[in-house]
């Protein structure tokens, strides 16, 4: 995970919207690395759920099941 | 949650990563929903570790232990 998708920017402004006065830079880029670790995580459910609708394309309902399974809301 | 601080491009890059061979721009912002609501979560239980240990800045410690508590891991 050294390639990471997610810029550190909207990791701080994530963190300061939920409330904190200040970021370290490091703390924006765990965020970072756990956010697309769960996304991937996410994206391979979802997969398999595009898949097993006979689909290729990805779609927001496949995203939305994964994300409903693997964040138990 | 209309103002996402997620932009799309690089949630189409995680799933791509992933293994998808397609993905509607509808997934795309679904997952960034997503992933914005977990990173609030996540945020929001980093800043009480941060308060608690006397600090007025988040760290990437905090973010750690309160992403392991919400994830799991």
């Amino acid at each position: 995970m050294s390639d990471l998708e997610l810029a550190i920017a909207p990791m701080h402004r994530i963190v300061k919207k939920a409330g904190a006065e200040r970021v370290s830079e490091s703390a924006s880029k765990e965020l970072a690395k756990w956010l697309e670790d769960i996304g991937i995580r996410i994206a391979k459910e979802a997969i398999d759920y595009a898949m097993h609708a006979g689909r290729k394309t990805v779609k927001d309902e496949d995203i939305e099941i994964a994300a409903r399974k693997l964040l138990g809301k």
